[in-house]
């Protein structure tokens, strides 16, 4: 237990000093945390293709092993630096800091960072985002957030992703809301289809009106 | 590295002792691990009840928080133990030797452990098993295999699992295989739908054959 929590009020300090970085050009920082496969590249991908021209977007991508993701980000023109974990589990903020190194972060921009496939540990560790958004496809079904409830609480905002595909799944929308609100009764709720393009404009709307608040913090 | 290595070794000791003992009785132990939701209890719920009277067969359910997978096992008859690992993102050979304490190993019988879903952690923890059989469900992507070696490294076993999705989901079959052998060329593939049954019968000849080696080495 010792050793954990020196580890956090390590990584405690890192974040700490991702944040003011991040303040100074108010550039709203998003932790986009999931098990892997939920959909997170190809949620990034549409959502920089629609939001691109309206702000400066970089993304750092985490991942154990392969650059495949940062590759597929830069496809559409934005800046993206993979970070590999190799054994890793999760991002730490000082792997973030480093990443900031090799990305250049422009006023009042919106940099999206990509967590490791993992819906555990990434919940523990501070990158300095404003938030951590979770992601959940319904393919995974509705109990996961009282399964994982660490992540949902950590989370201000879940993503209900591949709803295109509720039609072929046993998944109950309103179940799935309701365990989320146990854990976090904050928690902010979008459901759309990142392959599809359904339900999208909330979610952007949720990001403007963020990225404005970053904006006038700076 | 030097606390990771001092608590891998701690956890194989133990790994050897729950071996040891699932030798005993000719015990077939699987440790199932996938990402959250990619069907691993679904898989066993099927698998049980297709087996049962076929063998003795007794379950070990780890999940951060709750019981719904041990009840989920427990309706088919079969004996189940839940371990919650609260903050904890993976099962570890302690907790799986304190859970045999609750459950009784009969001769020739088959221990399912489903694991906590992480398709990270849980790849370094030996647990006794036999063979840790990853299983991933078609809607994660094809490319898990590369962007998560470990897992697919250290398991026997790969279940491609809700085949029946196929159609509606962007995912490469051969792709995936191709990539998984990548990282293991020894590994066996089986594709199935746990949800509709089909292809479970070569997975259910695997068990029978495995399971019939860990009774004569009895």
């Amino acid at each position: 237990m010792q050793i954990e929590r020196d580890i956090l009020s390590k990584n405690d300090a890192y974040a700490a000093a991702n944040r003011e970085r991040l303040a100074q050009t108010g550039t709203l920082a998003l932790n986009l945390v999931s098990s892997p496969g939920a959909g997170k590249t190809t949620l990034l991908v549409r959502s920089i293709t629609d939001l691109e021209g309206r702000y400066p977007i970089a993304v750092i991508e985490g991942d154990q092993q392969t650059a495949n993701d940062a590759d597929r980000i830069r496809e559409t023109g934005v800046p993206a630096v993979q970070v590999n974990t190799g054994k890793g589990c999760h991002l730490d903020a000082h792997m973030v800091g480093h990443a900031f190194d090799s990305i250049e972060l422009k006023d009042g921009g919106i940099l999206f960072i990509e967590n490791v496939g993992n819906l555990v540990c990434p919940a523990g560790f501070d990158l300095g985002e404003a938030h951590k958004v979770a992601i959940l496809s319904v393919t995974e079904g509705d109990d996961k957030p009282i399964k994982y409830p660490d992540m949902f609480a950590a989370a201000d905002v879940m993503i209900l992703n591949k709803t295109d595909l509720l039609p072929y799944v046993d998944f109950d929308v309103e179940r799935c809301l309701a365990f989320a609100r146990r854990v976090n009764p904050d928690i902010l709720c979008f459901q759309l289809s990142a392959t599809t393009g359904e339900g999208t404009e909330a979610w952007y709307g949720w990001i403007e009106e963020t990225a404005a608040k970053a904006r006038a913090a700076a």
